[in-house]
């Protein structure tokens, strides 16, 4: 009795809570209301434009302010020049910089992706910053894709799932996040023109849900537009992608931005719902007589348009309500917290974020863990365990309190081996890099490195790429899946003068790995920002037993991957047009459903403990729609030492109407265990979920039948396999 | 029986409110205390300098903010670089200029220094800057001293009265104001070291009262040190100005800021009350590895000094609890409004305080108002008649949105008008102005002049000083009473030619008028900010009745002044040492006292319309220590237009141990009058006002006997006179 007391209360406080967040609601959009009958029309469309790189302005007579936005989504970044593209010379704006959102999405953990948006939101309120532009949620199509290392890996479900609590951690900052970029930017090259065709069910199914869930689930303030087209419309102001899907289908009620200058044309960008116009081309040319950005697509011609009549004028108030809305929850909100910034806690939650996402993809013999108190000659070869990688990769760049480099966490370390270090290779000065002493040709680097392989007792080669112009870049992809700068071949060398020879790879993508069978261990090891080398050393020491599993498939080589299987219209496109022919058989559902074995699967991961998975079970057998599947899945650490497990349940449809993957995730949890510790993981997975995507109909569409759930660790290493129905 | 009960209420709720306040403030007290213990000495000792030219560090890890600073006292200041003195280049940074604290203090009208203060602190607050660097207030003791333009001219109580509300309405924008240059800062010329000699009656009766003011009565939350010396000790860190005065006497808990550049001692400036070092210095010298701010007097130099015991913590944690203070006052504050900028109620506000600073000096035989349907030609002469003056004069240049020209001014009110413009003279080039073309030499400028005058009706000459280097400028003094560019010489060469001449006296500081017999008409037009053209046609068309007095005395000729009537050392020192030999004599306390006739007296200016005082009568005609003379004065409107007289109270000591000069200004009030309209006015002044300051027991000594009461319309109209006697 006491309990339905003390429930019936509960209830009345959540129900008063909603009826006040409700009212305050209704409150604010009365101001909003008040305040768009004060403007003027010139100000209703000043606030549509920017009016410096990376700001908007307010309406200064009336107080209301401007919008100030950062690049992100790792850090927030250095300021720069109101008009140009040089840095601005503070000395105030270093940062911590969060490992790569690839990082984030290889933890598989949902609430460090909360912890990193709560920080970096912090960081971007400290240096008042209005919105954060992040997170990236682009669905890896490509291992070439220049800004996979940005996006959160190939499987809708999993970007879905990390980028929600980045948003909303990010969000309690009053900062708001800003998802990107919607939608079809799958890779750079022509990415300000090419037109992507590419089905409804992929649309659906594989590059819309994460934006999806960044609005439903994550409430999102802001979303920013792509450059490309897609079925011959510009995506930042496109009639089906965001009148019709996000701020119709999805009542999306903030702020859409373009990406930099990916406005196209007036009319569309004002009818057709891009509310902020954000630019690049404007660099220097504002003069005392004449601002630029009063010729932007949403400046001087939308305000003649409007004046006209050719465009009425509730189409510039409705983008100004969702301004004066991203700002009442933002930069006119009285909640507003001060933000903090470069802490011990923000630097903490990097390096676990790193820790967590280092991803053991080979370890044989367990070569790894490697004893803090060797003595052993361990030879640090490769350009990437001294290169600063915070440094490079476009609008991402950051400029960081510090960045701990492979070589320095590995000397930290291991303080009683002896550590010699041979940089193997260069890959050439970048923009900001150091020059390459002409002496030291690649030849003679090599030499240098094979000397210091033979001399040491193992081997630690830390290469894969970088973030130059056609490695792990924006605007730019690359141009093939094997390592550059010849590591493949200086890596063979290497293991033919030394059997003891770990793998560590700094990349945002894939690579082809032609001595992965000489290897002794392999550890992907992403852009890990501040904390990287002591993350890495935290994993290679075994303080930390690796936990990360791989968001997106390692093919074996390029033909493997579904957007290179077809000819160049599938990838890149002819320069014009490119046709997603893969469909929806992205990443590993095209390596499952065409068995084609990948060099690593989507999910697979090591630890240096092992994991049995006793049993798996439903609680019923038959489902409707609307239900959701009660699993409960018994897994043990079977292993010497604590360590965690990513449980993935997969689900495939036995029997369809339509295609569908030999696969799907469509549910995972982080389990950690102690040594010969149990755990009983229950999930509670929608079945609504198992719908596909109807072209015919426009809508989900979930069958009756059977379908397979399988409980694995890897997509390629399914442990148990259930059956339902769904009636 | 009910009054009784609402004011007993009413007590309540007031006594209610102080005990909220009082626990306010212990709660923020208690939260500083907590900050404190969680800082680093280095943490600390960073919050005490500069990290850019306007900005001074936070504690990023735990969110306490950066303090950004702008320079005023007349608009915010357009951006700058980091660490250079380069304007940024920023689009949103145009403000609106208000007129100079002198022309303020001439409207003799503390409301409008409220409004100025409010609109002004909310031009800040947009701007996102915490302190605003005004008002200056430092006491015109000479009219050569480049920078009286930007204080409130030669009477300590005028000065008092006219800081506090300015303060008080920047303050309500959570934005500090900062009261400067504290203190004995009368002349540029050599300021960066010159020795200030003055006896104490003349520190504490002259040149201390309006800072007392400030920190008493408009509870002000900065002060702003200033470049000289004071009996050999620098006064931004000076043992008794600031810790036996500011911090002790008058218990000032804000912060006090260097002027830029003005710390010279590390232990000084730890020791004597210096909580901020800002500076100049270090234009770019901050490099990766080494940041000039380091350098600074209160940066390492303090923490070594901190760390060896020398200076104990406590010293740098009461400038950190003091740094804190300020922060929960303005960016710390959750009540912090958004501010606005550039608005037309500010534009109204500028035009406002422009309108009723303006003084008419002299108006033979009605020679305005000019009647605005008059179809003659007038020739507008004279380089200020176009002259943008918001840009030069030092710190206190601004961008402003607009600034309508004297010319602009009058064009558009006298449309009916011919209006013919000739410069007249030349200024020469500034550092931002145009360039005189080379056939226009100044010959041919004065014959140019002079043609048109001879075909003008009338003419309007609008010259006077300008902003340029020994003009009304930063770091400079005028070398001449007289005017400047050959203006005496082309007036009286004009006049030859046209005998209907006004002249319009652009200028922060009095000028020498060998012409002033000839002239019909002299205006006293300051400098007057965005609204000036708008401003003086109001006044010259009688839209609106001048009623402006001046703050500061006119001198016949230098020699006039107290502060020239010495020797150099008086002014302007040997260049060590200065020695105010005038001593409490400034101003018209000087022509008063020794006789000598100014050209146009403190408190002088005139109107349209002309105003009687009928009586004027005191309560009683005995007082004593802590009582109020309540005093009556019945005047009245005797003329045509509605106006406003300035009734001015001066007091004399009869009979006195000290010298007392003849009068002392101890009450003011601007009455507004209909035609034909009388009003008793009542003023209550307190009997303690009229002390000395007594050098021997270092206290302020009221004297028992009689004093005068002189009402009056300026310090030279006395209209009555009444004798009251202290017991």
């Amino acid at each position: 009795m006491k309990k339905v007391i003390v429930i019936h209360l509960m209830l009345l406080v959540v129900g008063s809570f909603q009826l006040l967040a409700q009212q305050q609601q209704k409150d604010v959009e009365k101001r909003i209301d008040e305040i768009i009958s004060q403007l003027t029309l010139e100000e209703k469309v000043k606030m549509c434009h920017a009016q410096s790189k990376f700001s908007s302005p307010g309406v200064e007579r009336l107080g209301i302010p401007e919008i100030w936005m950062s690049d992100g989504p790792h850090g927030v970044r250095a300021e720069i020049e109101w008009d140009s593209w040089n840095y601005a010379g503070w000395t105030n704006d270093s940062c911590t910089a969060f490992p790569a959102l690839t990082c984030l999405a290889s933890t598989f953990n949902p609430e460090l992706a909360y912890k990193y948006g709560v920080a970096i939101g912090e960081e971007a309120r400290y240096r008042k910053k209005d919105i954060l532009l992040g997170p990236g949620v682009n669905i890896y199509r490509t291992p070439l894709n220049g800004r996979n290392f940005e996006y959160m890996g190939e499987d809708p479900y999993l970007a879905s799932v990390m980028c929600v609590p980045y948003i909303q951690g990010v969000q309690t900052n009053s900062v708001a996040a800003c998802v990107k970029h919607y939608a079809l930017n799958n890779q750079e090259v022509w990415r300000g023109h090419i037109n992507v065709k590419v089905s409804d069910r992929a649309l659906h199914e594989i590059y819309l849900p994460a934006f999806k869930a960044a609005v439903k689930d994550g409430e999102v303030w802001s979303v920013m537009g792509a450059y490309n087209q897609y079925n011959g419309q510009h995506t930042s102001h496109h009639e089906v992608l965001i009148n019709d899907i996000l701020k119709g289908d999805w009542a999306f009620d903030g702020v859409v931005v373009t990406d930099w200058g990916s406005a196209h044309d007036t009319k569309e960008a004002a009818l057709n719902g891009l509310d902020i116009e954000m630019g690049t081309g404007t660099d220097g040319l504002t003069s005392s007589t004449e601002n630029a950005y009063d010729y932007y697509y949403l400046a001087k011609p939308f305000l003649e348009m409007l004046k006209s009549g050719e465009i009425d004028e509730s189409v510039v108030d409705d983008k100004v309500r969702r301004i004066l809305r991203l700002m009442f929850r933002t930069n006119m909100s009285k909640a507003r917290p001060l933000g903090r910034k470069a802490n011990q806690e923000h630097f903490d939650v990097a390096r676990e974020v790193a820790q967590e996402g280092i991803v053991l993809l080979k370890n044989h013999k367990s070569f790894l863990p490697l004893d803090p108190e060797t003595t052993q000659t361990i030879a640090v070869i490769g350009e990437n365990a001294t290169r600063m990688m915070t440094i490079g990769g476009g609008s991402s760049e950051l400029k960081t309190v510090h960045e701990i480099s492979p070589l320095e966490g590995i000397q930290k370390r291991f303080t009683k081996a002896n550590i010699i270090h041979s940089m193997g290779y260069a890959s050439g000065p970048s923009a900001y890099g150091r020059v390459i002493p002409s002496h030291l040709d690649a030849d003679s680097l090599k030499q240098a490195a094979i000397q210091v392989a033979k001399e040491a007792d193992l081997v630690l080669f830390v290469g894969g790429l970088n973030k130059n112009h056609e490695q792990d870049c924006e605007n730019g992809d690359r141009k093939s899946l094997n390592l550059p700068f010849g590591q493949d071949e200086l890596l063979s060398e290497i293991m033919a003068v030394n059997n003891h020879v770990g793998v560590v790879l700094v990349s945002g993508n894939a690579v082809a790995m032609p001595w992965q069978a000489q290897a002794k261990a392999i550890v992907q090891a992403w852009y890990l920002g501040s904390e990287t080398g002591h993350a890495l050393a935290d994993v290679l020491s075994g303080d930390v037993n690796p936990s990360g599993k791989l968001p997106f498939t390692f093919p074996v080589k390029l033909k493997d991957n579904g957007a290179h299987a077809f000819d160049a219209l599938s990838y890149p496109g002819n320069g014009v047009d490119q046709v997603y022919k893969e469909d929806i058989l992205v990443g590993y559902r095209w390596h499952d459903t065409k068995q084609i074995k990948p060099l690593y699967a989507f999910g697979h991961g090591l630890s240096y403990t092992s994991f049995k998975i006793h049993a798996a079970e439903v609680q019923s057998a038959q489902y409707q729609a609307g239900d959701f599947v009660k699993l409960s899945v018994n897994i043990s650490n079977t292993g010497k030492q604590a360590g965690a497990e990513v449980l993935q349940v997969y689900v495939h449809d036995s029997k369809a109407a339509v295609m569908r993957p030999l696969k799907e995730l469509k549910a995972f949890k982080k389990v950690k265990l102690t040594p010969g510790e149990s755990k009983l993981v229950e999930f509670s997975i929608p079945v609504d979920s198992f719908a596909y995507y109807d072209e015919d109909k426009e809508e989900w569409q979930l069958e009756a039948g059977q379908f397979k759930l399988m409980v694995g660790t890897s997509s390629q290493d399914i442990r148990k396999t259930l059956t339902i129905e769904v009636k």
